[in-house]
């Protein structure tokens, strides 16, 4: 059975078909946030502390950590994230950078097995993120576009998706440790999107047998109530197979959408997550805590 | 391509793998509703005309009437309800008892082409129900048990559906006219219910090419936020091939699941019913009245 396995220097995070869903906190990322941008880039990492510390206790099991400010020093700064979260939470990471020195940064001060955030099946890409990725014994994003771009057709993607397994492979990286993100287009631009996603998914349980992931909101974009297309996009996808995404863990609706998902799958024994969780029917419900310890929510971190 | 025609006098509604999905509002129905029932017996339908309203406002494609109370007469109970809710809405009536001079009542004076809620595979039934179904040219949902009760094991259930389907046909009834409801389990009793339900929903598509519906609700029995597991329910079973199903539309939250199912299968062109529900970001949001009008929902119904 296909286990990609994660670790923290104390914690192990499995993602699988037989598996909880496994949530990756996305808001440790400047893109798109000036304020957080600016903050850190002179520095001042408060606001990813708080990121952080409300992510996991709003529920995400992982957390993805990106320092992606342009002009600024990457390496450096992921390098910094990536140590600062480590001091505040044993959930692995999802190490995020386009810059292959910035990931090299980030993994060199990473104590576990990271999830490295992301490769693609561009020539280029595939030869200097593979060798980093065995030589950190990490595990990897596999994200299905090439050269060619993303293509419409999700039998293309599903193409590339098996290449970049393949070439993997070669660098002795194995399949369990590549988790393919089919690329999810925005619904509201072409209609098919949530089929397509649904098909690929399928098809890499069944044909490739990898774990996925995906950056779960971008199906909603530009529509109105993206939690409500957010929710429904998740549960159909994991109906499908999907095992894992990138999202953000703050939207009590997303992450219901995951537990109830979780439920319906047969991967919440007896209920007994969704029972904690839910059973309490006022507005302020407890979460779980990353010591396991059931914890009200701290206002100043929600 | 299977579809299924319910009309009334003026509305046609279809139910198939390329439309959207069809909600058969649940609420007009004495089981569990003490109040209602003690009405419906001395002849005051007033809750039964609110529920038909407010029901439609939320959603609901068409509409189940059930008048069964105990030691009541029914058959007239339920003619005088089927006639009632003719007046005040134009979407297709589901009529449902599991007395067949009951479902004779109803179809008498139904103008249209009802659902008969439903045949089981019994022999008794089968024998009783379908010629009545044949005769008044309607269609029928048929439940996926027999004399043998309700097997635990999808792939019974699903043989039991094909016998229905197959005498059905021998009586003259389409495929296209038999909707099967595979039986819904509580998750809470039943751990891989939901994904027995993904199972045989794919099967009698894929296999029978028959149209499904089910009560939606029973999945959550016993657990808290049943809405939450409603929904996700819904979504997954749509992913699936669930074409219908008999479910409260009071629930906005079950609501918009389906709606969002609906995006998510390319059933929403340009995500127009999406967009026109929901792109008022404030709680009061607009339901699509039964003339095709957007109403304010009515708080004295709602």
């Amino acid at each position: 059975m296909t286990e990609t396995v994660l670790t923290s220097a104390n914690r192990e995070v499995r993602i699988g078909f037989e598996r909880p869903f496994v949530v990756i906190g996305e808001r440790i990322n400047p893109t798109g946030r000036t304020a957080l941008a600016a903050e850190m880039v002179r520095g001042d990492y408060s606001r990813v502390e708080a990121d952080a510390i409300a992510q996991i206790q709003a529920g995400a099991h992982m957390l993805d950590v990106n320092a992606g400010v342009p002009l600024a020093d990457e390496p450096r700064m992921l390098a910094d994230v990536v140590r600062l979260v480590q001091t505040l939470t044993d959930a692995p990471l999802s190490i995020d950078s386009s810059i292959v020195a910035a990931l090299e940064a980030g993994l060199a001060v990473y104590e576990g097995k990271a999830l490295v955030n992301s490769v693609t099946g561009e020539e280029e890409r595939l030869e200097s993120v593979l060798p980093l990725v065995k030589r950190h014994g990490a595990a990897v994003v596999a994200i299905s576009n090439d050269e060619s771009g993303i293509s419409e057709n999700p039998d293309v993607r599903f193409e590339v998706a098996k290449k970049i397994v393949e070439r993997a492979s070669d660098h002795g990286i194995a399949r369990e440790d590549v988790v393919v993100d089919p690329l999810v287009m925005p619904i509201g631009a072409i209609n098919a999107a949530g089929r397509q996603v649904v098909h690929i998914v399928r098809r890499l349980r069944e044909e490739l047998g990898v774990n996925s992931t995906c950056g779960a909101s971008n199906v909603s974009f530009g529509l109105p109530n993206r939690n409500g297309i957010n929710s429904a996009f998740l549960t159909m996808a994991i109906g499908a197979g999907l095992t894992s995404a990138i999202a953000n863990p703050m939207h009590a609706e997303v992450m219901q959408a995951v537990r109830a998902a979780d439920v319906m799958m047969g991967h919440d024994p007896d209920c007994a997550n969704w029972i904690r969780t839910y059973r309490q029917p006022t507005a302020a419900r407890p979460e779980r805590g990353r010591n396991g310890r059931r914890q009200r929510r701290r206002s100043a971190v929600a």
